[in-house]
């Protein structure tokens, strides 16, 4: 209820600060038989750990994940799987003097007010973005899990500081091999140029993901309210930072007639065209599944800004410390697990909706 | 766990097929002492009933609401709010050929696979967007609800067919009163004639509405996973033909820089502007609350379209029946309705979150 | 959170009082293509239905139910499934006198206290043991559900009045043909005579109520707090007057020791005795569950008793109206309609537990 | 979903194996302001510590206990509160042999069926007792959270090996100070004698505990299944070993009269007997909560068995090890977690329970 659990079969409860002893979560639901250690976590971490590429903070964590639980002999028995990783470099004293005044774009004023005071104020406490490493983590168990069906993820930057990568030159498959995770090489110095301008100004930028699943069955997802493009939007916009979710063609539907945006169906299964994103009336169609996801800039700017302090008087502050200058490319393994948290949890859920032999004598069709 | 309950504290689950007997819901958690009558239910109710304006479907329905618990001498007693509205107007011949073939852009394939053929395929069964009624009618108590406090939920279509209203005409509080539920009057007669030509065309139609929340406290929405922003845009994006879900600038935002986009902080809680659209790391900041949702073009078209049947044999389908042309306006006070679900919800669960007396002795600030 | 659902894959949620318009529930969860019809609800309800036997009420309801939606064909099809017992005899004139008071052993004081005095006093509002039949049309469902794998449920009173049913008489597989649903035959005249003689005193009985479940494959329930008999206790403890719950030997197996207590395995998954009651670590054995249930008397009895009113003042009250003399024989079918739901839920579960195939080169054994 | 997670607005999910790296929590859902340390726990952690009394194993853990986020300052803030207790003496050579074996009486044969086979069988793995130090940690929590608001929980060993200690000599208030955690003086020679019995026999022994809540105010549960009594016996019969559990008169109940069980009501919310133990309908009523747990005696028995091995093949075991003699005293604290964490969680779910003000002009009573 208070928001730290996500998932009905598949069900990760996160917990830890960015300034507390450590950060992890218990994965709950995982089937026993799944070959898995600690590097299939710490391979999925390292995409997000922190001090890499030009974008990125320069606080310094090993991210070095343990597994505490529900893994015997190699392979996951059923049980929760535990897993913690330790904080490391919390250099407190650079956030001392937040614990006055509300930094304008973030989560502290919400704090302050719903807990009537009282929070961790240390980079950000439970709000920091460190957060997501029990997200990351957790998303590589059921990317493993994903991958004994088959299925597969891949997510790349599409658009960073309002430089878009063309959509014919998308390749998501090589993005993690790219600096900024790009969709495709020939924004690269585009970017580039773009974060060195941000930085000499103190600045900081947003951009656009977009997340593909392959080979996702058709049937996954449940009527009304449990879509899985509501559970996907669910996933995502919780995800710090993202301010918009479209699955398909998403807004872009909304200009398009039906006999535009319709997909005729063709024998095996397959569709002459995608406009859906691979989700019709909430239940996946069989075809890639097609998100995108719109990311704010880094609340964190150099810059000197206007706010309040806890005495509501007038106030200023300019954030140091040592922070990303945008959220891309560390969401995006975020994104991609949190996509993988919501389709092995669809699919759990429909691997076990047994559907009875119809009776002789009933004719469906 | 099927997806047909949704909310934590006060919870909805729905029933209820297009052509059966009816639909319905039972709605759990609302609190004792709210003066709650059919009326409240019939009045939102007939703001999505059919029959009604330019785009709207010819079927005949009263859409009559009766409650059937929780209601003692004129108020809530806190124990369920069961309500029903049975169906009149069902005419399933219409629906007959439609067993054999799967129509593009609808629920029907996702369903024939997810539950093994299984279906009740008259006029949709279970995917009609006929469901939403029940999320109206549990939608208009939690508006009552959230009126106690003080708090209102307005919303109006801002784009129709590619057609969209100005920003700056934008009167969301008169958009009910208005054609198309339109969020200005001077879009109405283009709306009008661009309906008129898809109409004529065989086609329909997609837009983009607008919700805002006003006068709701700082302090709701949980961190993490149950983000306000998270849960409203799982409660949109479940919406049949909702494709998309913005908050605050949503995609916008990803091409302003963090100076541009932050929200400067003033004395009194107030804010300097809202590009968050009122929603901060997850929780409600005070400001008003500002959500924008893709609607697709309804998937009924009258056009002929190719797709299979259930043999995996190629077909042609032409929908006749009776279809709307547009999601809007109809999809409006479901749209509000979830918002409202959404708040009353987050609301119940912060109001007395317990904060215990803080020690003495602990200096927070 | 408010109660008024159970289960996790197949989930009840109800609603209705006693003097309202009627009661009824939803069915989430069931699998598609079970046959079901209304008599199959109605056949359970039949059994609970008051007006029968020496301990009934006089009360006139013909609980005459009817399916609502999730049913197409004569098969389930997935989709929710709700139903409705309308309330004909609702004499409310009987129970005005009941506003002012609390009943003795009644939820009235709860209700108030907990509702801050907002409640339907009528008949007990939703504390009425009316409430049970939607666990009881539900539980049908499940029984239905539980047969196709097999599956069986009985019960029967082995305990009135305290006088007991010996052990070794007990025959559950009749009870339902017997008055009271007794065990045994012997009993009967004896607690025929108790029953007289309690009700020339104005005064109600308690009893004992056995219930086991055959033919339960091994592997249902889960580690920890969701052990099989956890839900079991849960499920019975949370019907009005059940005071006790035991599985197996119960309180009795406190007295034995660990070498009297333990039943040996024998090859083929079979045990040489079953004083686990077929659930050991919280998982079913494959023996039969055996479940036995302490109900207290009837609250209402028809001498006067000392009391005190809304406004805290000292009353008495003599309970007119139409009273059971005992909860035994109407409480059997809704204890094994809880114990159907729990079984067939963690059937539900369980089955389809996705096991991933072993790597080989392990060697578990 | 795979029973890990108990409770609703106070929430733990607990992990770990007797011979992993370890075992913990997650607690979610605690208020903000509540002093707390590591010593809260480890005092409740080091009544239930192997290695102490008559009755106990003799492996040596020193149980401590690191909690990892969710408190600052010495106050809870919140945010989910982890906790983590290592494993020391992890002799995993004692349970080499019992890979190929089913313990009678233990949870080895169901997890073999539920998993197919896959399973940590290195002291039972998760169907561990020692799985319950997460629950007496989460559990001091709760009682500290109880204490807030007067709320105290008492209990101890009413009887064991067959030898009760008489009502009318109990004291539980200081059982924690005796051994056996006995509920008098007078017991323990007795008790003393019979398990010195047993020991020599190779056997082991089962009892009773009473549990009492004090100070409860009147209004906790819900109707219907989340009756107060129902989610108390849930959360008893979830602990390993618990047969039985009993509400007030229990068993006892079923044979008085309702004129000898009911309690009348006095002025002021008082009661003139307390048949009920203190919950009504469901809902607690003001007076002790007062529960009887039956509890079988220990599974390992040093006597040979008869068992069957993972290849279906006859076999026998004789289980060495270090392993306690009875449940009793160890379960003490255990049970009395549990109960804390239920009521902890009912009283915060109906501390949100908003009531709102009744309108002028209705007349309740």
């Amino acid at each position: 209820m208070a928001g730290n659990s996500f998932g009905r079969i598949l069900r990760l409860t996160s917990y830890g600060e960015s300034h507390g002893p450590g950060l992890g979560g218990v994965l709950d639901g995982c089937p026993a038989g799944l070959p898995l250690g600690e590097e299939d976590l710490q391979r999925e971490l390292d995409l997000r750990k922190p001090g890499q590429g030009a974008t990125a903070t320069k606080r310094k964590e090993s991210d070095t994940v343990r597994i505490l639980s529900g893994v015997f002999q190699g392979l996951t028995t059923g049980t929760p799987i535990a897993f913690h990783i330790a904080n490391e470099d919390q250099r407190s004293r650079d956030y001392g003097n937040l614990a006055q005044v509300f930094r304008p774009g973030h989560a502290d004023w919400g704090f302050f007010k719903k807990f009537h005071g009282i929070r961790d104020y240390r980079g950000g406490g439970r709000s920091s973005g460190r957060e997501t490493v029990a997200r990351v983590a957790a998303g590589a168990i059921a990317k493993k899990l994903l991958a004994t069906r088959g299925i597969r993820i891949v997510a790349g930057a599409v658009e960073l500081g309002g430089i878009a990568v063309p959509p014919a030159a998308y390749d998501l498959d090589a993005a993690l091999s790219r600096p900024f995770f790009a969709a495709a090489d020939s924004v690269v110095p585009l970017w580039e140029e773009r974060v060195a301008t941000a930085r000499a100004a103190g600045d900081t930028l947003g951009g656009v993901v977009q997340v593909v699943a392959r080979n996702v069955p058709a049937g996954l997802g449940e009527p009304c309210f449990d879509k899985l493009d509501a559970r996907l939007a669910y996933a995502l916009m919780g995800v710090g930072a993202v301010k918009a979710v479209e699955v398909g063609e998403g807004f872009a539907a909304a200009r398009l007639t039906g006999s535009q945006n319709n997909d005729p169906m063709l024998p095996g299964g397959r569709f002459a065209s995608n406009h859906a994103g691979g989700i019709l009336g909430g239940i996946s169609s069989g075809q890639d599944i097609v998100l995108r996801v719109g990311v704010k800039p880094i609340a964190s700017i150099a810059q000197e800004q206007r706010t309040i302090d806890v005495h509501d008087q007038p106030a200023t502050v300019r954030i140091g410390g040592r922070h990303d200058l945008a959220a891309i490319p560390r969401i995006v393994p975020v994104l991609t697990a949190m996509t993988a948290l919501v389709l092995a949890d669809a699919l759990l859920l429909q691997e076990r909706m047994a559907v009875l032999p119809v009776p002789d004598g009933v004719d469906w069709f």
